[in-house]
């Protein structure tokens, strides 16, 4: 937790963002639901407790059972929760008060959590505005269906407030705060940037023949879970890696085979990383490998360069497609001219994803407010190509964004024969060629990245190798 | 995965159970929603994905999204779910058909998971029965309240099926078979025994004075992915030991304290384990800490030397509650005749939990199908007092019952104040001697015992040291 300035500075520019003048004395109140605990295969045997975003970002509190209001019309601010009694006691452990737990996140009121909802039906029989944010966790849209009397459904659909659903004007206020992010976040990436440098390395140590991949996995996240709260995401450790998010760990490290490993950390302040490297197998590229992996890291160090205030993150990935297509054409994968067929999307058939996302208390950050609101400005839309159309992020910079960069190219047979079939290459694709890499599985080679005045910088105090010789050379000392 | 014939086999039997004469022809049918992802922070970023326990035990599919239904009055059975697309095949590679993983379940019939809502709802119209589990889930309640017409509330509650709530009758007949283990099931067991056996082997090792208690919980949580799918539950690991279910990891170990470590592993196939151990930091049990270690070790022998079939767990409780009240008096902590104090109780303020519980496919194997149903034959009462009233298994042991067995002895400053206040003791307690132990903490040990034709045995290939001696020698050499 940071200190109480922080929450209570965020809320203040939050309120001051809610603080529409038109609607004054009748702005109604914003709502924040923190996360009960989720079972895992019964109640009472619950996942490890994931507080909600917003909900940690503005109030701090990092434990079940907790909400709160904030008044947008006086600034009233007050936490919800139960105080405990003996039986919490002999099972968790003496605690502090909520009003304590309050008070450390800078708010001065608090009351048990039945006070919440009856609050919030207040408002609602007033007919007062309830500005709520779209659930992810089906407890909390449950519970806001239900005090709102409004569909489940409804519950996590963004429009203006008056509609009756997820508050647009509420969520656009938090991307705009949580988009930028302070000096104490950065701090945070950066820990869970070296949390994720000691997992990859971990990860790259353990890539020898013959060794399990879920031996690996094992390795790696006990590295998370030793210096922070655990993984960011489910960790992608696969010799498949054309398939873009594969879970399955039960292959052993074949030479021959590029290990693709995409993973990274949650800080104990809830904070990820996220970075991809692939390794080959046997501790050196084959020529063939070395051929697409040079593409890919050089798409990734492109990215970087581009990176800076006021160039959109859209413009940069369609630079990336195209020095991709580029690097595709010198191996005779693609033939013509690669300005037309960047345009016709030919890159999507080798990279079906964006170039990268915005990270931070997710690492998808926001991703539950809606990908667009999060992800594009007011002037920009959502491309209908495979992988451009996949860009998650691709607002203009600001100094303060977070983002990773994580270009990769990939042979999926399905979609390659998809594409055969129904002519989506216009002619741009020599499968005599490409057809002989059905066997190659994919690389993806992934930063996180933080916007600064003039450019960009790599998170974390340490980078992991990204260049071939350099990847070699580590896995030849280890 | 089984063998197809075990879940034809387990399938066949429940069939017979739920096959009462007198409903003849309208018996209805039984339903299983297995589980869907469940999301960590937003949609999208699920934590790992675990199947429903039941779901898994019948139709062994362990994947999101799947549904069955047993018709009991024709046999039929069918897997609904949905096949993969050229999207699904991009992001999480080329799938079996439903078809063919429904094979490997030994069911021939298969349908789109749309269709699995549109028999359950034809079921409804026509008046049959319909059977279906507790959901633990808030996804599979809401779903299961909206195809019956439910209330959610009463998706969760267990009554005879003509009441409108989860079945009864379904809940008893899979409680009957999941209690006595199959040796394919005591197999698996016996692998997640030794996963927990080489986690908490990490721990006894990590137990170094200046150590992170974080640290070590990576350590051993690594060993678990490493070799099984992970945790059975969230990793104790605490120096207030006092405290039951401590889940915060921020101490470092000091020596003189007592490091509690409660941890087990779930198998690759979900199988659980659950240990307990209780180290000195300091790698040699001081005097005050021998004695009341002494007591604890030597109860969990007395169980295990008194687990055979024919006895109940409930009376095998009870006699080790006795043998600590007898070692607690040899400390002159309490006074007075054993058996009037074990009558009153009193080894609920030292023991406020049960001596152990069952183990399965969940570490407190079907705790959501209701806890009195699963622990308790139908001629035992629940006790109200401290202690007793947590024991979760009390029924008379059969060959085939995996149990765990661990008492504790916890000085618990909060309680030993309660009941100093309302005389709860009635006496017993010599509170001058006691209150000297509110900086003690908690001992624990347990252990996971299989009952067999003659008595019992413990789970797993290896057993962790137990003896204090044995404890301090392993302690020793590491």
């Amino acid at each position: 937790m940071f200190n109480r300035e922080v929450y209570q500075n965020r809320r203040r520019i939050l309120l001051e963002k809610m603080a529409d003048k038109a609607q004054e004395g009748k702005r109604g109140i914003a709502i924040f639901t923190g996360n009960v605990e989720a079972p895992q295969n019964y109640r009472g045997n619950d996942y490890k407790f994931r507080q909600e975003s917003s909900f940690l970002y503005y109030w701090g509190i990092d434990e079940p059972g907790f909400a709160a209001i904030l008044d947008l019309d006086n600034g009233e601010e007050a936490i919800y929760g139960n105080d405990v009694d003996i039986d919490d006691i002999i099972w968790m452990g003496p605690q502090p008060s909520v009003q304590s737990k309050a008070e450390k996140a800078g708010v001065h009121r608090s009351a048990p959590a039945a006070d919440f909802d009856n609050e919030v039906r207040k408002a609602v029989s007033q007919g007062r505005p309830v500005h709520f944010l779209p659930t992810s966790r089906y407890y909390n849209t449950m519970k806001v269906s239900s005090l709102l009397g409004i569909p489940a459904e409804d519950v996590r659909k963004v429009a203006p407030v008056s509609c009756g659903k997820a508050s647009e004007e509420l969520v656009r206020a938090i991307i705009s705060m949580r988009l930028i992010k302070e000096p104490c976040e950065i701090s945070e990436i950066d820990k869970a940037c070296e949390i994720g440098y000691l997992m990859h390395t971990a990860a790259r140590q353990g890539c020898k023949p013959g060794t399990p991949e879920q031996e690996i996995v094992g390795r790696m996240e006990g590295v998370t879970i030793s210096r922070g709260w655990g993984v960011s995401f489910t960790t992608i450790l696969s010799q498949h890696g054309e398939t873009l998010h594969n879970h399955s760990h039960n292959m052993t490290i074949t030479p021959g085979n590029l290990l693709l490993v995409d993973a990274g950390a949650e800080s104990n302040t809830h904070y990820a990383s996220d970075f991809t490297r692939t390794y080959p197998c046997s501790g050196r590229f084959t020529q063939r490998q070395r051929d697409i992996y040079d593409i890919v890291e050089n798409c990734n160090e492109l990215a970087f360069k581009l990176c800076r205030p006021g160039t959109t993150y859209r413009d940069i990935h369609i630079a990336v497609a195209k020095n991709m297509l580029e690097g595709l054409k010198s191996l005779d994968i693609v033939r013509g001219d690669v300005d037309s067929m960047a345009a016709e999307g030919i890159a999507g058939l080798f990279m079906p994803h964006g170039l990268g996302h915005n990270m931070g208390i997710d690492v998808h950050d926001m991703e539950d407010l809606g990908e667009n609101l999060v992800g594009y400005d007011d002037d920009q839309k959502r491309s209908s190509q495979l992988g451009l159309g996949s860009l998650r992020m691709a607002r203009r910079l600001h100094p303060g964004h977070v983002i990773t960069d994580e270009p990769g190219i990939y042979f999926i047979p399905a979609l390659i024969a998809k594409w055969k079939e129904d002519g989506t290459d216009k002619g741009f694709v020599n499968y005599q060629k490409l057809e002989a890499y059905n066997d190659f599985g994919g690389i993806r080679l992934e930063d996180d990245i933080l916007i600064t005045e003039d450019g960009a910088r790599h998170l974390g105090p340490h980078r992991l190798p990204i260049k071939a010789d350099d990847v070699e050379n580590a896995m030849a000392g280890e």
